[in-house]
């Protein structure tokens, strides 16, 4: 059975005490914007219930122009007010540069991504670096809370970056 | 108290059980791309636990170069081999266009958007545009399994769209 079968009955079970439907705009207002990483379960880590949050991810928990296209539909379109970005220890983007990523894409399938790859070398650096493309950008009209953290793996905790 | 300080609050019990950390490669080598919708519990509705999956998201569930640029990543440096795509049933970007999103940025900022707002008008149209991108993207190795689903808001339920 592939991964994707075993998850698949999984959902079977959830929809089976699934109470549903929910209003579409998020009941919290808020937006949050997290790394993709495994160990980072944004539901369980906030505590956040089924229709509160919309929860944006990639590799990185970067501010790239799908995380603006996504916060400022979020915002204009759907009501959310606040923003939480997420960046985590032992992320796998502190492990690699991307001229490196770049050059072993090229190397192997001879086509460079036009796209930056966003690797960083500093948690806290690139989350600062984050918050200010959003600070940044004309499309996200509210920007009162944006606020950064950092979630450590290995005990589950959030620690704010100061702006 | 905001809503960032309340979710803050939470984290607190959350660490309080926590018991890492866990290993930085997905240890079910998958990866999710949904919607950033927050009716779309991804953990909860795939039975997922803390390690075992990527999940990437944003607004629409859709593949643009961001979600390419994390594929490529979770796949060539972190060891994932499955995809799972999850799009929606009452999803916000059914309600609007492109032209219409963009227009109503520029009236208010002077400024339009130079990218796409990537609104759909059919829920499994766009599901397999999105398996599409990915199967012609020259920077994602592993595509024998590209699976994609439309989550009911209504009853939990995962249903696959064929190909």
């Amino acid at each position: 059975m592939s991964v994707t079968d075993e998850l698949l009955a999984n959902n079977s079970d959830y929809a089976r005490t699934f109470s549903g439907p929910l209003p579409l705009p998020p009941s919290k207002r808020v937006a949050i914007v997290a790394c993709m990483d495994a160990r980072l379960n944004v539901y369980g880590a906030l505590g956040l219930a089924e229709g509160e949050a919309h929860v944006i991810r990639n590799a990185g928990g970067v501010v790239t122009e799908d995380e603006i296209r996504s916060l400022a539909i979020s915002q204009r379109l759907l009501g959310t007010e606040e923003i939480i970005l997420i960046h985590h220890t032992d992320c796998g983007m502190l492990t690699f540069t991307d001229d490196e990523f770049k050059r072993s894409i090229q190397d192997e399938v001879g086509i460079k991504p036009s796209w930056a790859a966003e690797a960083f070398d500093d948690v806290e650096t690139d989350m600062r670096q984050s918050m200010a493309r959003i600070k940044n950008s004309p499309f996200i009209p509210r920007k009162e809370s944006v606020r950064g953290f950092v979630f450590d793996v290995a005990t589950g905790k959030l620690t704010e970056v100061n702006a």
